[in-house]
């Protein structure tokens, strides 16, 4: 960033008073980091995806928004599950639809365990098998049967819907599992998701899963935190607050404030929470959505384990499965799982 | 940071055409966070060192410039030497100047214990008692006692007597107290020089201490790490590798290449090491330093914990006393000598 600012503060105000609807945000680019894996540098040094800053008006807007990026992800999914040599079968837990994901080989350890997940996708993207791709990843690298649950969500249903139906899959998966063999894991908005079905269990007196996993979770969905604003522009996966991810916030939340803790779990009592491992990036736009739940884990005396991935913006690690990045993120998980879950 | 590319690479070319010796860095401001706690609120929104991006070029210049920080420095540690009710005495290991640090009341449990202090900055500032303010808030948090070594600096004393220091006064300290009863800490320069020194005690064949906290520690004096980039002008303490850091490294360094271990950690084998706690934060320009670090002691099998503080760049979680972010790093740190230390 060698620009001087006196000439910099003269853009800023030209460019905000010329504003339209869309977010005007420099997207960043600097030198590719030697410290990130080969694999991962294509995308640690890209462009961010195109519909980043897109901003849906009506409800049928964003359906068919939705359906285009799912239509790309659901293209990605036969080679992924062939390289992961895993089975996916559509499922429910309850009333809720899901995904059960198996892998080829179930390790011993692991034949009496269950991991739930959510995917990630900002309470709007990623519906039916598109949210599959991390719980497909975990399954193989951890060597474990995986539920992914096709939680409903907006536009069509809004808030409490989508911790409604994680409650109603985890309530169903007590009948089957006792809680200390399930573990609960997601990223970004699933990690939130696992975060807020923590809280909500606990208001409905369930016990806890034995151990939880997430990955850049979204803690908080309103504008607060201090990454949403120092990396913005640096993250290239996200890139602002102010893209569709805000946007995505407010349709979700419906009339709800944007701080009730089942939106966002920041602002819950995290007390007697299970063990907790988390997941950021260097680039992150939710490094303090992450790092902040890690801070009050903490205080509040959980086990809580933080992970920082080197070059890595919002939830980068899951976007090529053979990287180390994703070894990593999937290792550590796998692990800390094995560390907690009886058997 | 919302100007458009296509003008922010028109005047980074221009710019980078017309630079002199100095960096050219635009310090980045942003809305004051609410996630930082209020005591650390000015610093956190204000503007960086006055001499962050001075490039003393003679020997004489840079101990002018080391004398002004210092005599800055001095003044504050009254204050702090009252309010913490530590005393402070000039003391040797070995033939290595130090300064042993007691609070007014040592823990029982903490008896038979002392812990090993590094200050920080840049193997050129804080020459004497002005590298004692973090041995001082240490000894009173952790009701320890605390020796900080006063190690040979540039321009003076070039690499490795540093490392020298370090190592003579460490054996010294073995004499005095078996290993399992020693802790080492330092933030920086000084995290930098405690993981150095384990690396230069290994292949010594010393015991090594028994546990190790780091902060935002100097792990790559070459300007590697994704952080140094993407933290340039966010981090409002150091702002740049270009400043006088870059140059501080080279200084130090003399003939030597910037990616010797015991100059950069990093690039050393941290098998065996000593479970070792990390302590950065979200602007902190040297993330990458910590996070690399803390990624490669858990390749390496070490307990490795890492805790990032929102809002915070470089070494600010020192600069005021009795914030919630001092408390919480002096505060992990105690627990976690604590849970390591013999007694």
């Amino acid at each position: 960033m060698k620009i001087k600012f006196t000439a910099l503060v003269f853009m800023l105000t030209f460019v905000q008073t010329t504003l339209a609807n869309t977010a005007e945000v420099a997207v960043q680019h600097f030198p590719n980091p030697s410290t990130v894996s080969q694999a991962l540098q294509p995308l640690v040094s890209g462009e961010p995806p195109s519909f980043w800053n897109d901003h849906p008006k009506t409800n049928s807007e964003w359906h068919q928004w939705v359906d285009t990026i799912a239509a790309q992800t659901l293209k990605t999914l036969p080679m992924l599950k062939e390289r992961m040599q895993v089975s996916v079968t559509a499922t429910q837990l309850g009333n809720v639809n899901a995904f059960m994901v198996t892998p080829k080989t179930i390790a011993p350890y692991n034949q009496n365990r269950i991991l739930l997940h959510f995917h990630g996708g900002g309470y709007v993207l990623n519906p039916g098998e598109a949210g599959t791709a991390e719980a497909i990843m975990m399954a193989e690298y951890g060597k474990i049967n995986v539920i992914s649950i096709d939680y409903r969500m907006a536009p069509d249903f809004l808030f409490p819907a989508a911790v409604d139906d994680a409650l109603t899959a985890y309530r169903e998966l007590l009948k089957q599992y006792p809680a200390e063999n399930i573990g609960v894991f997601g990223t970004s908005t699933g990690g939130g998701m696992t975060l807020a079905l923590m809280l909500n269990a606990k208001a409905h007196d369930l016990p806890l899963p034995a151990a939880i996993v997430v990955g850049t979770p979204w803690t908080d969905l309103s504008k607060t935190g201090d990454s949403y604003f120092t990396h913005e522009g640096i993250d290239n996966v996200l890139v602002s607050y102010d893209g569709w991810l805000g946007d995505a916030a407010k349709l979700y939340a419906g009339d709800h404030d944007l701080k009730e803790p089942l939106l966002s779990p920041i602002y819950g009592d995290v007390n007697d929470f299970p063990p907790t491992l988390l997941v950021t990036g260097t680039r992150d736009l939710f490094l303090s959505n992450t790092i902040r739940m890690h801070l009050k884990l903490r205080d509040a005396g959980v086990a809580a384990d933080l992970v920082v991935l080197e070059g890595v913006s919002h939830a980068q690690y899951l976007m090529v499965s053979d990287a180390p990045e994703a070894q990593r993120y999937f290792n550590e998980a796998s692990q800390f799982f094995d560390q907690y879950l009886a058997n």
